[in-house]
């Protein structure tokens, strides 16, 4: 069990399951509980925050969700050829979090970013959350851990994420503006795919506008294909920054994709865009890290459709982050 | 309060809801309660009758539904970069109906549609249904209102609706049968977008085919794509008649995309070609009027996903609507 | 009602439910049981076996959710236009299964098929099951009906289904297995479409390729247009066999498309590929038979998608059937 | 199949089901269709009306579920040591209806209760509705038959059901004020046992007073036991008329125990004294017919609840009269 | 619309449904939304916060939802033979939040109930939570109103709400510690009625037990009766103090009958009772204001029967509020 | 982690939640992992079988539903004033199955109880199913641990489970039998506490009066009181044998109660009886071991009411069992 973090906990959940055959090996039996000063190439941190979500969400309950689901997935991926297996794959924990002071949580969040990041050699964090107001202190944390470093970020979601601090402090309508008027993130360094319809004030287009965010609608997406549009985007990022931060807010989906996502629309991304995306985003050689959000497991119908496809996500892109490291290795 | 109206009244429910953030104006915070005499540029009338549907259906709710999700929605379309706050929005309340009387009910609707549009200057119409019995009457008061124009019909829909009417009398299977018949709208000047599958019995396909209505499958639209199907359906009306009705059947859609339209499909349209489609009609000089039909929220999931469609479709045509008047302005 | 049959017991559900409109003929009004002797084009075979899947799985109420929905369809196919009322249908009942014998189940659906298929002149058997490990039994039964004809099979599944028959007996995950190792279709015999993501072992990947099963992700569906690869793939099958078993596993959808399909996933096909298919295949000359598995209608929501998805894919089949005799006629 | 009915349509549903044991005999297998001029003990008639439903109802769908049920039963009730196998029951099939015609469909159903009880020996007919309104044309059915014959009413539900006929014609709120007014029966006549709380007006609550209708809360049913209450309303009953009829609204149920009677409440009966009134009033001497309504299966859970509780209702007041005539006879 | 509070926003939704007859008069159609100055006998307040429940809760949706199921009840009540429109009843809207200040929210809780007590003439207060966090503020705020007064609680829930404010803070688990702690109530004024089961830890009954605090498992309800307990509850209350608040949380309710109750309980109250108790508290001559708590209504089934039950509770207290001040007028 | 088990598999899932509030002490604190060897007072052990079910079942998952629920309850019983913490428990993880070869399951269920039992000092063994079929294994694995002892069964189910074997073989519906035929148990030791209404065939109830197995309907249940019954029947077991087996199927429940039992009927038993049972059973100095079986969780809602009612029913037996040996000690 991992001892000795201060602001992470171990993970109230294990799965151990198996899929009952001796040759099909399960996600939930390659990753390992990290203990501090351990090696691996990959760290999954929770972090159950969503009590700073405008409406009302239940995305805390995502990483035990998450850990639940490893228990379907094979550790090789048939679409390109690669098997997880080859990584090694730690749990680091659930950040610690307090059940009513939400700026201790965004404290502890920075902070778990911090000590994770220090506590072992260099790792590929996978952020899973909770709701979008996280990705905010995530980032805070690596930029302290990694001060000198130009940090992009890449948003895959179907809002700006840029409301004003003033009328309900971070939440998770406000990362990107937290990033930009914290200074840790530049608004031309960020780049936004997937916004589109009703679900984004002139006010806050405006600012992104005049913040140099680049973004591309959905319509944009479709009509020229995620495979350019997401090529475009890091294109212009790896130009630009030292790290790329990929953040993934479940809504970018359709909602009949993803009932589970607070906030997803209809006309939004399909689950095989998306996939497609975040493999190809994983082969991206300047991408340091990366977190999953807004995503309340209690909405999610038997089929847990928006759960798997989340795994799944996050699965694409360390397929993509394992080719890239088998090729330089 | 919407006073003075004899065939319609008030809303039975009034969203004022905000987002809390007061650079972000939603839909709710637009719409005003009309009273007669009042100039405005669109407005709203629900027509809460589903009894006349063939299979029990609780579309008659939908009207209170659109309204509770007005307040999801920002005034700003980012795909077209259309602000609706720039129109004048009205809701003039629901048409009365009668608990056992369905031709009565019908009846009123006619009226409604007359006294609504001699009430006030004129307005772009959009009538919120309610099953699809309900167009019939609509279109006949349209008819009234302005008896010497030729009207056409562009319905999306998976149905013809061109059951004879002998065997159940006016019900959500024959709004055009009835349309035809009474001599309101010629067979030729319909074009219906979306039909296919095991879902029309052959008896009126043919009647279709004898009364030269033009339609297009899903699996055409699907070869073709949306856009082409659209602007070719808009020119052939925009060649014969003088003013297009739009009805929208939200069964059109995969029954994945609406799960509370009651007679949706699997192999229907996707939310995103149905909403590209929207707002391409929208900008038709032509389009005199719209229904939207079929969508008992009842049946929608917890994300109600079907609601949330239903109204993007009609805010994708006024953003259309929005642009043409800008334009002509 | 159908008596005679020793492997087979009647329908446990008859719906002769129309559509209240004497124009509009529905399937289930023309659909027939069975009685031994009886010629027909076409016949329905139960298959309500279901406690052989690894996942608990209500797959054997299929049958008779099927049989209901039946009320749901025309018997015109307005994408293809065919009328199904030209061919003569039947349902045989559903194949005699036992509480807690699992290899008497199977051994009961050999011997079904070859008194269903022994008790009348020739005719298209559509199997309805029921898990995937039917198939095995299905198949192996038309060995022995038409012993010197070579069969092969097309999957549509996102799974190989080629466990190893060592940790679990014959399961759902064993299909193409039990095919291969007991001798009755080669290994190169066999083409899967719609395989994909982290859904099968690395082992079994191997296993295939070795024995020569040929396979297209759903990737390559999709970026090579499910025509193209269904083409190909019955133009392989038609050159190296006499007869081509269908088989059509439900999961091979996206999980937002077959809710009820119990390992569906995102990333799989959308209803209009598969439709699409179905009715490409059905016009093979060559398609001696099908079946339909992993339907769990527990798992379907309201609107019934999953169920009125795996009813049409039949349809269209029997669309292409329809075509293919009416032009050899 | 039965034939040879004017009003009435064979079942659209027959349901065969047994429980895979020899030994164990279901509901589903006593159940005959009937032909005109069959003698039985006990007749099922389907009454699929839910239009009239003030608020949007499927019940029209429950004379299908409750077929459908009819495997999950045994014949033999164990609390009352009674086989209904004992009995001759039989299944007439549906009243015909109209789509849009409501007071065709009211008129339908009073001339089937008519055409049923003059095309066969006397039995004890049970109306499967369809909604609350179908009560009133069914009594007028059954004094048109038996016109000499004072009938009285026992009426288990939430509501008093005498709404003025003026606002929304004969509708669910309303078959007990169509009674009365019509002269069928007198307001003294009637006896109801289950109303309470926030549901029924003042004004209907005096209409009550004063014609004389005799009304039990359920408080009043809790604190003195539902056997009491019964017993007592059952002897006024009996001591005032010829006949009784017992009509059992299943929205007298808490919403706990009724989520598919639309409008269940909370604090209402429970379903063991329900099913404990049903026996007692089946054994009753005078009981000449019953229904069941507002029962609406598309709102009841995966357990279907509701229609479990529906179908032992009927059954148990089967059991209290099968020992009466087994008593008798 | 109410205009000219500081800490209290209009009713976000208004519901005006009625019945649909002249005669049915409706909670709806009797609540006004109230402006400062205006003079009521009771006053409802909405207090949407949740984010201070431990667990993930949408319990700020409440107030919407039991807005919106007015149009459900009607203003009579059978079981007492009382009419509340012989009330004058106001809805003073919401009080105002915010998104990540949660102390914020709590201080404005405490200020909204000063305002709202100091801008009218004195009224009965309906707090309609939320979760039960707002309790302690709520209290507090009565206090500041009339500091003279002693208050006593009266708690009916399955929990104590008595854990330390140290792991936590004030959450919906301490509301009764931050009464007892600040001074506002003596432990020994506090009774808490439903408490049972593997629900409360130990150290927090030896805490109840310490500070005097009275309780009464459900057990001991059940065995002696709803009516003696609550009797015996309000006359000790009545003995020791000025003034009662009552403090309902839904999870007192057993499972099945309050899903929407995050936490409740196998083995809680029956709706029976909680409505049995709500009136005869209502009828106590100190009863002096109360709120509704922890009730999700997004964990409501679509029978709604948790919000129907809330709505209900509250109609039972103003029931025997209104009996009491007839009485006294 | 457990090791050395042959029979038996270390838990899929380990749930290490805590409440967060250090003084609350949750079951998931308390329950540790057994290893062969070890000595505790309480050993779960995990029977996920429920293909030997007749209707289809996901009770296979029941034993890691039940784990997951331990972080919802508190060591201590309020109701009892007891605290589980003084007892040592252990899990031992779950019965091997085999997928698709049930007497193989069936012989390793009766060999892991063997096993269990004889790699630790006594202990009660708690086991968690599965489907009813998994008793008559446990009981034949008890037996041969102690051959010289005379077991008694304490049966509170809703049905008999005395099918014929002939049939299904050993199914959910012939525990009972299995164990008379075999001469594990004679019928007058077996004393069956909820069976009622229509759902056990006559010619099992003549089985079970030929065998003596003496029965208690839900309705004397209810009549008598449930402590009555309960005592008298351990009076009447604790006469006649030397070790009471106590089996639980949530089917005894009333459908609303345990809508996850999936054969669970209307007017079964409420929670609370269900508890008061459990607990005064425990107490009983001759309790031996128990089972739980046939809870469906996939069945259960969102409130997952069955999994909680099932979690607690062992917790109550095991209040009752600490106070029984704190008694002894």
């Amino acid at each position: 069990m991992a001892e000795g973090y201060r602001y992470l906990v171990p993970p109230p959940i294990v799965a151990r399951g198996a899929a009952g055959d001796r040759l099909d090996v399960r996600m939930s039996q390659l990753i390992r509980e990290a203990a501090p000063g351990q090696a691996f190439d990959v760290g999954f941190i929770g972090v159950p925050l969503s009590r700073a979500s405008i409406s009302p969400s239940a995305a805390s309950e995502n990483p035990t969700a998450i850990r639940l689901a490893w228990r379907l997935f094979a550790s090789y991926n048939l679409d390109y050829d690669v098997d997880l297996a080859a990584l090694r794959i730690a749990d680091l924990g659930d950040v610690t979090m307090h059940v009513t002071d939400i700026p201790r949580c965004h404290a502890n969040i920075e902070e778990a970013v911090v000590e994770a990041l220090s506590s072992h050699p260099p790792f590929f964090p996978v952020f899973i959350g909770g709701d979008h107001s996280i990705t905010c202190p995530i980032v805070k944390g690596l930029k302290r851990v990694t001060p000198g470093r130009t940090i992009g970020i890449l948003q895959v979601d179907t809002h700006f994420d840029l409301r004003n601090l003033h009328d309900g402090g971070p939440s998770n309508g406000t990362p990107m503006r937290g990033l930009i008027e914290s200074g840790t993130v530049a608004g031309s360094n960020i780049v936004t795919i997937g916004v589109h319809g009703h679900f984004n004030a002139l006010a806050y287009k405006r600012y992104a506008d005049e913040q140099g965010v680049r973004y591309y609608t959905v319509r944009e997406v479709r009509r020229r294909g995620v495979e350019a549009v997401v090529d475009e985007a890091l294109a212009y990022l790896r130009a630009r920054v030292d790290a790329i931060y990929l953040t993934v807010d479940m809504d970018v989906l359709d909602v009949a994709f993803a009932p589970a996502a607070p906030a997803s629309t209809p006309g939004g991304l399909a689950t095989w865009d998306l996939l497609e995306a975040a493999h190809r985003i994983g082969r991206e050689e300047k991408l340091a890290a990366m977190d999953l959000v807004c995503l309340d497991p209690h909405r999610d119908g038997r089929a847990q459709s928006t759960v798997k496809t989340g795994a799944h996500v996050v699965l694409n892109v360390l397929c993509g982050y394992a080719q890239r490291i088998r090729q330089q290795g």
